[in-house]
């Protein structure tokens, strides 16, 4: 039984998921329809970018993985059918796979042009329904790749996870994403921290708040409850957290917000 | 595998989702259920008949639809079953079929009397558990259609399409719904305006905003992104949008808000 | 196929209930997983103690719930598994599992240290997806729940539906719950107020406002729609409402407000 799963900034309140997921079961009765999430915020392709990649890697291998943050829906940007790490995907060119691309550079590109696999009819708002999800009840049918489209070689891609490296070695990042609980994850990934750390200790600013204390769990920080400390995020970046509370709301941070990190006796400042 | 797809106004964060579910699988575990959507606004059964008829024809067809939008819970109003266009729904008598029936003239509507497919035990505030979920259940398990209870001749209907026509060609409609982009979605049809304008530009003014501006694709509006414009959406309706903003929120207006859209050299005035 | 159930206070907009879901289906494609919810206030462990018990038993004999409400994760706060009522269950021992270790008596909790059923990396910030979701997967599998770990006899259990006699025979019980509509469930379950009253009127005082009106549906209200009462809700409690509003917010009310409840000629205050 095909799993896809399903990853938008759609909202859980309108018909525009179960209408997608209409057309796939449609198509593919016995397709496995999981919800990752439906809330990201509207048009932001880099938590959508980063939420993917951040769940997809945990579903079987052949999973099927519709991805669609797309605010140039019905113009030239091109509709992708991907191949990378044993998964696959579709969804909008504009940098939602970003990170799916990073994770395997034997990925496969495609633009999906035949529109044999689209909706017969087509509206130009709502390619979630219109074109991404026959797409991917086709993949879930056993329809090949390159039947959807030829090769491409330039799709768009961030590099937010790439860091910047200051004269006193410094590292330049930024708060990638803000979660449920308020954890302002970082584009610091942890194996990049601990290579440059080696044991010494870290030290990163946000705005004038610097923050030394590196912490395990989060229970650890009940005793200086107010006080931020950094924390290894099940994502394996670096985040700014808060005993039982939102860091982002107390620090009044967001994402995009810059970090700076320094090891040892480095100065932040 | 039978579907049966959940549309209510229960939220995503009770037991009232979860209980439903649970009270379908224990009845048949091989029913597929899929998650329309719980955010429906509480209690607005028009949002609730808007959403249900813009999702449920994508479903193949047999499906079964679930839908509690339910004020009334526990008085006297009846709870219905209803075969449209190929398509089963369970729920309650107050208008929220409308559009299923305006969809199918040849629908046939069912007061779901016979208690023998109810919870046996049944509170008087949760329908949706104790009556609506046991019948999709057994409809799902091949219960035929007339073995609920009797024809009902006169549902509830709202006749929320309909449009007045003023003396001067005026089209007088309404806002049906804001979606969670902050779409205002009219409650005119593109088939209806297309028509009437046969190729003239069309103006609709809402409040004192007149909008002349009839885009294709949302992308397009990037070159003057403050202004409002009309597009048709993915559910046929005319609707006001803002280029990655909500219009909703831009002009102050919600659910109910009326509208005037003229052809041509008519005044909107 | 085996159902799990999942409950957490992840909220819908991130990728931890995808990553779970991945986790499970990667080690049991043919698991069944139904969202109850994920919508549980963060850290809020009685809430979700409430919604776990008030929809688990609507589920098939034999599913698998797993519920994670975890402010403690990656301290020394013990793993469970626990077979209970013919279901069996996942997470954290901090008071979660309360309702359900009340519901049958003879409930087998167990200590999961055996990590040959946890994920082979581990955090110690995200235990939902390291350890609780494979041990679900391994419980769905058939894996014998001896198998995890050692017999626990000492569970962390909140006695939150105890409610306290005064010496006039006032009954002092507290809100348990506020629900997606504005209900305020109190955890006076109407089997213990119907015997106390056998056919005497009610009262209920909440801060200053005495509620002596019980109804048997939410309609009922409709004629002094601006007056709050009291009505039995759908898991059993006597519940505080408001017709087509929420009591919570005209009251200015939510969890942990005491209440007082007095029978027949009684005085509230």
């Amino acid at each position: 039984m095909p799993i896809i799963t399903i990853l938008t900034d759609f909202g859980s309140e309108d018909y525009f998921v179960g209408a997608m997921k209409g057309v796939m079961l449609a198509r593919n009765p016995h397709a496995v329809l999981v919800d990752v999430t439906h809330g990201i915020p509207p048009q932001d392709i880099r938590a959508g970018a980063f939420t993917l990649a951040a769940s997809y890697p945990y579903f079987p291998s052949g999973s099927i993985h519709l991805a669609v943050v797309d605010p140039g829906v019905g113009s030239d940007r091109r509709p992708l059918v991907i191949e990378a790490g044993g998964h696959r995907f579709a969804g909008p060119d504009n940098g939602l796979f970003s990170l799916v691309l990073d994770h395997d550079p034997a990925a496969r590109v495609r633009h999906a042009t035949n529109s044999e696999f689209f909706l017969a009819a087509r509206s130009s708002t709502f390619h979630g329904r219109d074109i991404f999800a026959p797409v991917c009840a086709a993949l879930s049918l056993g329809v090949a790749p390159e039947r959807f489209g030829p090769i491409v070689t330039d799709p768009v891609r961030f590099r937010f996870t790439q860091v910047e490296v200051a004269p006193n070695g410094a590292m330049l990042g930024a708060i990638l994403h803000v979660d449920h609980f308020g954890n302002c994850v970082t584009n610091l990934t942890w194996d990049l921290v601990r290579e440059k750390a080696s044991g010494r200790s870290v030290r990163l600013q946000v705005r004038e708040v610097v923050i030394e204390r590196l912490l395990t769990y989060y229970g650890e920080a009940s005793e200086r409850p107010l006080e931020p400390f950094l924390i290894v995020g099940s994502a394996g970046f670096l985040e700014i957290s808060l005993c039982c509370s939102s860091a982002a709301r107390q620090l009044n941070i967001g994402a995009g917000e810059p970090v700076r990190l320094t090891v040892g006796n480095g100065s932040p400042a």
